[in-house]
């Protein structure tokens, strides 16, 4: 008898904002592993912002996804069946294989992770390419320095919650914005920000000045649109910028910064980057991070939903900000 | 009987577009230069885009001019009287006094120039701060390797023509942009850059894909505003825009690049710089340039006006890329 799977495929893509209907579901029959495969069933998978780019037709620093099939990402598993003697039965394994219950793939094409040192979900987060798109940011493309002072939009989200407590390990004084007041909350009680604000809460520039009258060192820029016109606005001399995402823009074209031109006369530097290209980083990364998570100087948060029926909504939520999305957001499934 | 010295002083700070009403002449006694100064009578005075960010109030990279005083900058004069052993009557010297026909100062704050090389204008300009921006911006800020494209914006003004054969002597294939048709054949046929085009003629875009089908590595940015927007779309991945100039927003605001989070998949760097920070590269630079210059590998083409009457038409034409504007716009003086 077929092992079933039920998978989420990009149905359609999206105008402008996407909605439920852009997704559809599947159930398919997995063959049985091949020798050197295994059946893997995951128990999380990750919801992430990028995933909005996928949606769209065209060139992105990823390819899009393909209508009619399952939308691709990070997903955390466990080997039930296995054909190659590495990864024997009860493994944990990382794929990029995505939104489904389970599916059938080479050994080779997967990475074990050890559930001694944290929950499968880590993984998916402040172990995974979420931790190290904040570390790779902060510390190579911004070349953060102790006592710098180091603004995060999107402090409460995956990356940016990451990146608020990796600056601080570092000896940064971190500011940080977000959309809610709980989130706010969480960056101030749980993550022990210097300065937490509610971005939609008056000027952005009015926040970093008080926060930071000295202006700011470091923008790490999860957003664009207004908190990176205000940025701009509060960096220092030589200040530099992580361009890590865009949220502000996913969905609905926003106005680019009108002060860009502030960057010659404080010399600052904007620099974009892309996680995959530091995958080399990750030992370097795990080496500090998972000391740092088992002594608590590093924690994480996630938001979980159940099931991966709920994943579309799941992502939708993110895409706006929603009030769920505090932390990595995680759909876990029934083991 | 006192040296009199006629100047143009900054009249008041403009709103929006400066006027000949913003400037005032005044004629000033000089005094017998003390030890250790010299009495200079100017022979050529630069005028400059960046001049007009210092005609308004409040901070800039450079402090603003004062109302009622000479407007500063680079000019080279000749000594005429001297009370200093290292620059005797006759020299030629460098100043930042600016727009004024003589001064007295201190020995020690000028640098002689040696005429035999270039004529004395040619330190204003090729040889001078002009040359050194564009060397650095286009070796040192975008890090130009041989065989890459560069889009140069204002290419026909001095530092972008500078840009344009500097980029051309490390390798480079070059695309520029000036704003007419004068302008357009000086590219063309005295600096043969690879393709050069009008951007008020149609969309700059269109013009980078038909210049560079396989897109641009760096972009040597002047003006900002659309053609900065265009020159991110042009970007190849990993490319990187030296931020120089914006003379598209100095009169008036311009958007913002709307496509700024291209920056992101592509992994752009844009970097601003100004050459004060540089000037200790000034003789690497000039090691190369001289002999450039003296082979004829380098030219400089001149714009000149007559008579320090004529300056602050010659600065509100620069600003309006005025036809005449070809190369370094240089105030001459009778000697």
């Amino acid at each position: 008898m077929p092992t079933k799977s039920l998978e989420v495929r990009l149905a359609s893509r999206p105008q402008g904002e996407p909605t439920l209907d852009n997704f559809s579901f599947a159930t398919v029959d997995l063959p049985d592993p091949e020798p050197g495969e295994v059946l893997v069933r995951n128990v999380c998978i990750s919801v992430d912002p990028y995933m909005r780019g996928r949606m769209n037709e065209g060139k992105s620093y990823v390819p899009p996804f393909q209508i009619g099939q399952a939308m691709e990402g990070g997903a955390i598993g466990k080997v039930v069946v296995s054909r190659n003697e590495k990864l024997p039965a009860g493994t944990f394994v990382q794929s990029i294989y995505g939104w489904r219950e389970a599916y059938v793939a080479p050994a080779a094409s997967l990475k074990a992770v050890d559930t001694s040192v944290a929950p499968p979900s880590a993984y998916l987060g402040i172990l995974g390419v979420t931790g190290l798109t904040a570390w790779v940011g902060l510390l190579q493309i911004a070349r953060l320095k102790h006592g710098e002072t180091v603004f995060v939009s999107g402090g409460a989200g995956a990356v940016g919650s990451a990146a608020c407590q990796i600056a601080k390990m570092h000896g940064g004084k971190v500011l940080a914005s977000a959309s809610s007041e709980p989130k706010v909350a969480f960056l101030r009680d749980e993550l022990k920000v210097d300065y937490a604000f509610n971005y939609r809460d008056g000027d952005p520039l009015d926040h970093l000045k008080k926060g930071a009258p000295d202006g700011i060192h470091i923008y790490f820029d999860n957003t664009g649109g207004p908190q990176l016109e205000a940025a701009l606005a509060a960096l220092r001399s030589y200040g530099r910028v992580a361009l890590c995402g865009g949220i502000a823009g996913y969905n609905t074209p926003v106005p680019g910064p009108r002060n860009l031109m502030l960057a010659i006369g404080k010399r600052l530097r904007l620099e974009g980057f892309i996680v995959s290209d530091h995958v080399g980083e990750m030992p370097a990364f795990l080496a500090e991070a998972i000391p740092a998570l088992k002594s608590g100087k590093l924690t994480h948060r996630e938001s979980f939903v159940d099931g991966l029926e709920a994943a579309p909504a799941a992502l939708l939520d993110l895409l706006h900000s929603g009030a769920a999305n505090i932390g990595k957001m995680i759909v876990r499934l029934p083991e």
